[in-house]
């Protein structure tokens, strides 16, 4: 089957420009404000074939350019225009496509018996080296146009509909990405959409961040179909639409909107006898789902950017949910961008870092060493691009535009931070993994590896305060969370280091709480790793239950307990800035799935995988989730004191009381356990 | 007045990567096959402003984006949309604006009292370090879009109707890159147009490069407008049309072209009582003209690509007749592209060298610092990867990918090239040379020149040949005029030197000669330069004067004058690939305004200059040349012995037989001379 093919990764550039555009606040576009990397415009895909009998094709292209077959027995050339059938003869030919483009992605789509456009071509910018390359299995067909992805989408109706303070509110139950589509009844006439994530926001006509006028005599972008008298706006994130001036809507017409997503499968599943832990599953599920599409963003109202951080962790919860594997391609390759570097991702250092390590955990995720030798190339010039930025100690500073970022926290920035050598020194470990795997050269990576190891341990292992602090250069010797939670995490803390950050900074209520669910993710997998699952739960229900005490139906960017009323919603200084469907407030699907069902590979790509459920402190419950990209499963239920559970396929063992089982794939098989 | 602006050189990227993907060839799209840089797609500009009333202004954009106005007195910002009139306050502001554009170039367009886009905003990429706004003069109104280049219209119609082989052929006396359009008299019907630049090929229905198909079945461009039953192709370039099949054609309809061009203003004249001078001085000029639009291309049918080399000799000639500063400023920053640099100009070595000695070229004609300095860091880049493939003598190497071209000749290639050795040295000059003027270190770029210098004596002067040898790795001393011209011209050889190489080399018959007009440029003036003027006219009378008694109304890439019949036509293995209507081929526009009426400036900017006419080989002749960039000429007129002359600025000296007279502006001044 053929497919539509690009430069390998500048189809991923093309929509992360558009991502990355896409954001509104208050009537205005806001770009991304960071370096935005570009595509190829030229290129030409080429292809040998070998054919015992001659064959014809046809070539659709997006852009404009001709073709060439060259005969390898005799070198003799011919060019041909793309416009007709073509064929080519018996023997050993190479087939050539040029394709330029000045707006858009030059693609092309050829057809034939054998002739038939995927990764077997190769793709050349004309420099240097060709590449594999890109496709998607988005786009089959030749029809499609690669820059038009193609969503799924559902006319949704509002839940609850309310007139309030002399106009209406729709309410749809949660958020959701949508066009809004009003069908006059009559005339076409004007009106003020008010969009709100919160229903505070919504009914806050004044500072909305988001709205929509409806003019009759205004309509430049065309959202007005006179002969369906139907208005369709752009798209937007909300859970709420509210008219004011419109009491009687139904006079007026009918709102409906056309929800915009694109479809993962239903896999990874979990529910308990505990209603709150199965709500916040849910809860988290759909999150994620709404902050997937194209690309992980971070959030359906705002940014709608692709931001490293954010798109690491959804890596992980991913594994536990859908298990996508050409959408954390998308994303990885989106992010990075360009072959050549000129920034850190979204400016920031520790993101270049989490991208980095990425490529690891894509690996361990789905043992695809084709896309680590296409993405070779990218990662080296990006680690070798933050090697210049160390100091003799192997420290990374920041460089004029670099942000030194970690989390939304007050650290003491003077010097270089110890979080922040801690996440270059793991994503060395990880280019070290990945470069072997590639029987590529990590002498000089192993040697900063061990250099920078070192000056950790001697500049920010503080014995009085049995912590490593933030910075050793202003003397002021501050802890946070931070950079302890990664020494537990990355194993650079030894038992009895772990034991004293323990006890002095994790479970002390004098160093500053984490607030973002973003660190949350990681503060909770470090608890996990030392073995407190209970706390690993109990601040999953508190804090995530927190949130759906709120309200929540969808999991929020940042939360604070102690924040009631319209100060929840506020957020960067703006009243309504607070995204309430953020991507790292889902991680209660991986914290669950990694650490209380206790599922993990033992070998990339799932090839063998362990459960090691902490059964008694789970009480009933019934799991699903992925082992691998095409469908495959593992499935555990506990009712009382029966276990079931089943895979499908072979690899996996479940470790419980010491013991291991294999875990069967032709017939589900059930144990007794000890709750 | 307020201007359109953008980042820098992008708007020159952008337009060059259109330009670079216009070449058509028997319907086929044929994009240039080279790597193509790409402009910043997400940028914001800036300014300051100090006001002591407020003031409203108005933002219009290409992309999306909103504004900042940041209070400098007490860094308050506030957002604002772009959509409506805005009011900057009193007091000490900065006003940002942000555009980003997926598909094409973002630019702006700023309107108030003060508050006005021009060269003073600053733009960012958010890399590094801001730059000057770019503009341009075509650019001043806000309903234009710097997408669309605003080109001048001529409905022209054939000079000459003939019906030929039951088809009729229009002649529009010369070169043009025109639409087609055909005004129907009844139905709209199929039609062919067989286009030619010389009538052998617009006749040659099988073979011609271009034609184009009318089929009112088949529309998909909606070239055909039921209105006015008018259909309309798109640009090309010809001479000829031949439409086989309509011997009638009056009884089908009307056919007239749509000339498009860009309007430069006619400065530069020459005429002689040597008519075919005369000639030669026109043809010239309608051939520059033709092959100059945003940019200096090489020929207007093929390859219609902005090649360095090609575009280095238009420099020279623009002098002489239209000297437009704007179109070498964006040739400059077309053919550069991008900061980064990823491959040579066109794949070619040499290309980038006098890409280089085109920014000091510019500066003597132009004396604009200000652009020295916006293109110092691509013109360091360029150098500086030019270096990286230098060896320890100095010599540059070709690389993978690398073109070391020269002119279409045989040299003996092995190891290094002499010819280029030479252009890197001249380009180093260059270099040295501007980046004194911008008080930059050349310090390193001196050491290398001398080093460079040496080598080349040391290795290709072959004293046994009298002459710099192509290359000294095989052992064969093949001698080329190439190397031996550019010493020459490059004062790299001594006086004594000269003496041999015009004796063994430029007069010796056994040398192959130069058959391009490209490389005739460099060995005319290489005669000239060494006092051989009547060699140069003898040259110019004889060669384009070839050219003209084979029937060219423009000048040619290529002549060969013992060629007879359609042979003459083709070039590349293409029975008409050969372009006839050629940039390269004005090069008498700079010999006759450079040596045989002598005029050049003698202080940057033609602060001051000198004439020098050659008025014993050019009887009776009219000249007038321009001298600066908005329009001021030197005239000159001579009529049996009596001279009259006048500038529109001092600064010019007459030397005549050893006199040096001041050339008056007020009034013109006659002085008997002796021819």
């Amino acid at each position: 089957m053929a497919k539509w093919i690009w430069y390998h990764g500048d189809f991923e550039i093309y929509h992360a420009m558009k991502q990355n555009f896409d954001r509104e606040e208050r009537g205005m576009k806001w770009p991304a404000y960071w370096y935005t990397s570009n595509w190829n415009h030229n290129v030409y895909f080429f292809k040998e074939v070998q054919l015992h009998q001659a064959e014809a094709f046809t070539v659709t292209i997006k852009g404009e350019g001709y073709g060439k077959l060259i005969n390898l027995e005799n070198d003799d050339e011919t060019k041909f225009s793309l416009m007709n059938s073509l064929i080519c003869p018996i023997g050993h030919y190479r087939i050539e496509i040029y394709v330029a483009n000045l707006s858009g992605l030059p693609c092309a789509y050829i057809q034939g018996q054998k002739i038939q456009s995927d990764e077997s071509w190769q793709v050349s910018n004309f420099l240097g080296n060709s590449v594999d390359a890109g496709t998607s299995k988005y786009f089959l067909n030749v029809d499609q146009n690669p820059m038009n992805f193609k969503y799924t989408h559902e006319i949704r109706h509002a839940k609850k509909v309310e007139n309030i303070k002399g106009g209406v509110l729709f309410d749809f139950g949660h958020d959701l990405t949508a066009k809004t589509v009003i069908k006059f009844k009559r005339v076409f006439q004007p009106l003020v959409l008010c969009y709100g994530e919160s229903r505070t926001e919504a009914l806050d006509v004044q500072d909305t961040y988001l709205e929509h006028q409806i003019r009759p005599d205004h309509d430049p972008a065309g959202n007005y179909d006179r002969q369906t008298n139907c208005y369709t706006t752009k798209l937007r994130a909300f859970r709420y639409i509210y008219i004011p001036d419109a009491k009687n809507f139904d006079m007026i017409g009918t709102l409906a909107v056309d929800f915009e997503f694109v479809k993962f499968p239903r896999i990874g599943d979990f529910s308990s006898s505990d209603s709150k832990l199965t709500k916040i599953w849910q809860v988290s599920d759909r999150t994620l789902r709404l902050c997937s599409g194209i690309f992980f963003i971070d959030g359906i109202k705002r940014d709608r950017w692709i931001w490293a951080g954010d798109a690491f962790q959804c890596f992980y919860m991913n594994r536990y949910d859908f298990f996508d594997k050409e959408l954390v391609e998308r994303t990885i390759l989106g992010l990075r961008g360009e072959l050549d570097i000129k920034q850190h991702l979204d400016t920031i250092v520790d993101y270049s870092m989490y991208w980095l390590i990425s490529i690891e955990l894509y690996y361990d995720t789905f043992a695809d060493k084709g896309f680590l030798k296409a993405v070779y190339p990218k990662m080296k010039r990006l680690i070798d691009f933050s090697l210049e930025a160390t100091d003799e100690k192997g420290f990374i500073h920041e460089r004029k535009g670099d942000w030194i970022y970690i989390d939304w926290a007050d650290f003491d920035h003077q010097g270089p931070l110890c979080a922040e050598q801690m996440v270059l020194a793991r994503a060395l470990q990880s280019v070290i993994r990945v470069f072997k795997l590639l029987n590529q050269d990590t002498k000089e990576y192993t040697r900063r590896y061990k250099k920078l190891r070192k000056s950790i341990d001697t500049f920010y292992w503080n014995p009085q305060k049995h912590a490593y602090i933030d910075s050793y250069e202003s003397g002021k010797d501050r802890v946070s969370r931070h950079a302890n939670i990664f020494a537990i995490l990355f194993d650079y803390a030894d038992k009895k280091r772990t034991t004293e950050i323990l006890q002095y900074v994790l479970l002390n209520p004098k160093i500053a709480p984490i607030n973002t669910p973003y660190f949350k993710f990681w503060e909770l997998e470090a608890f996990a790793k030392i073995g407190y699952y209970k706390k690993v739960l109990d601040t999953i229900k508190s804090y995530w239950g927190g949130m759906l005490d709120n309200g929540a139906t969808t999991f929020w960017e940042y939360f604070d307990p102690n924040e009631r009323g319209t100060p929840r919603y506020a957020m960067y200084g703006d009243k309504y800035g607070k995204s309430l469907c953020h991507a790292w407030g889902s991680s209660p699907l991986y914290l669950i799935g990694r650490y209380l069902i206790g599922l993990k590979p033992t070998h990339p790509g799932y090839v063998t995988f362990e459960l090691k459920p902490q059964l008694s402190l789970l009480g009933d419950f019934k799991g699903k989730f992925p082992i691998n990209a095409v469908g495959g499963y593992v499935a555990l239920e506990v009712k009382g004191n029966l276990l079931t559970m089943q895979a499908t396929q072979i690899g996996g063992t479940l470790l419980i009381d010491d013991k291991k089982l294999t875990i069967p794939v032709e017939q589900a098989r059930s144990i007794i356990v000890h709750n």
